[in-house]
């Protein structure tokens, strides 16, 4: 495969890769970095606040690649389930505001042993929001997580699952969130990939250290793992994908970084590795 | 489902349980706590000595459910990986003289970042085993290994890819081994379990806490996670599956205790969950 380079303009900082920031200090970080894209986090967001955030956005020309996160479906009661999906109706109007077209949904743990009711509880939760998802134009893209997340963060753990659920709702704003970290292992993951052309919503990246440091802090710097990132990358684009490439490391070290400098080296690995 | 229960019959002590007994040790706590079979370690083996274990396993009429470990395939150089094959001769050597029928294969990682060059290098290193396999009449069994150790010890990750492997090879003498702790949270997997009849050679049990307290000693005693033991238990079986039973734990916390008293409460647990 040809090992064709890329530049900086598709390159999108999710701000969970700098924890200290809120969104205030994330936008004006990536300003500063001559960084075009951000993906936000709801509590960042409202750390800055949601309408002072937005307009942030409008002035400075910002892309917002995506919102992270709705989800978290399954509950053991139909009333909290309920309450869930009011939390979703919420995210989705924040993305509205904050002008992405993308809501990132972690779909949630199962609150019991039975992770396939937990399933049937996320496919549930879709139907109820894609009606408003419609309504305001956001799209919703389901990341699979890596099963190690299996039983607190999310039931959907391939990319498989999350391809059959978005072709059995078969919604123009219903996709998928491919994330490097939690897919990287599957021996169908080009296949999947390939699978999903026409619905992938966004594309994330980092890399998985050797051995793993942290179950949920242990996500590595691009070039510092094993995920063949560049492949990764050209398989994603050869579906058809020119969309942000959204860097999201959860790595306590990286957070003990001023972030300033962690923008300057995800800039320089991105083009070395992505 | 018909909540069969089961009694001590097919019950046994993976020895990885008990990290501080060696396979003497281990052997007279099975005796002592009324367990019939064990699966034992090469490590723990050769600190007794393979002789003697082997005296001991004759002597006492224990039932040695499997040997661990065989596998470790992918390396950089051909001379290496020629290496690891050595060592697994003679792990089907020691295997047959601890009149065991189970070699379980642990396939190792990629050398570098092509896991699928290694997935390859895994099905080369089959090729040359099954002949030696054959001569002593031992079955070398794939455990494929949760997605989380895709990177430091096996690129054999689900059920479906052990499951393809052993169709490819289509040989009576190659199984998997399907441990419920690496493949609870696979949405395929009573399909996998089911596809798999026939070629099951040893079932392992253990639990996944929440959080996982570590990766690689945060395995739970049965009944103090979220896996449905009974529920895999029991699709298990019915593909005709009636052998052991392997308790298999890693806890740095179950290794703090007294191995008598680890088995007290194994034996409860599952008799309890599984």
């Amino acid at each position: 495969m040809q090992q064709k380079s890329i530049n900086l303009a598709r390159l999108s900082l999710n701000q969970a890769t700098i924890d200290q920031w809120d969104a205030r200090a994330a936008i004006e970080g990536c300003m500063r970095a001559g960084i075009p894209s951000i993906g936000l986090w709801r509590d960042k967001v409202a750390r800055t606040g949601l309408a002072k955030t937005a307009r942030m956005v409008h002035d400075t020309g910002i892309q917002v690649s995506s919102l992270c996160r709705g989800g978290w479906f399954p509950a053991a009661t139909a009333s909290e389930r309920q309450t869930r999906i009011q939390d979703n109706f919420r995210a989705i109007e924040e993305a509205a505001e904050l002008q992405t077209k993308v809501l990132v949904l972690v779909c949630g743990p199962a609150p019991d042993r039975d992770i396939h009711a937990a399933r049937a509880m996320v496919e549930e939760a879709l139907t109820q929001l894609l009606p408003v998802a419609h309504q305001y134009d956001i799209s919703l893209g389901i990341e699979p997580l890596h099963p190690m997340y299996a039983a607190d963060r999310s039931v959907i753990t391939s990319l498989a699952e999350a391809n059959q659920l978005v072709e059995k709702f078969n919604d123009s704003h219903l996709g998928v969130v491919i994330d490097t970290f939690h897919v990287w292992w599957d021996v169908a993951v080009y296949e999947q990939i390939a699978r999903a052309r026409n619905h992938i919503l966004g594309f994330h990246i980092s890399d998985w250290l050797v051995p793993l440091p942290d179950v949920l802090l242990g996500r590595g710097m691009m070039g510092d793992g094993v995920i063949e990132l560049r492949k990764l990358r050209q398989a994603v684009d050869a579906t058809g994908y020119s969309g942000p490439i959204e860097v999201e490391i959860f790595n306590q070290a990286i957070w003990d970084m001023p972030g300033d400098d962690v923008l300057e080296l995800l800039k320089r690995r991105y083009l070395e590795h992505v």
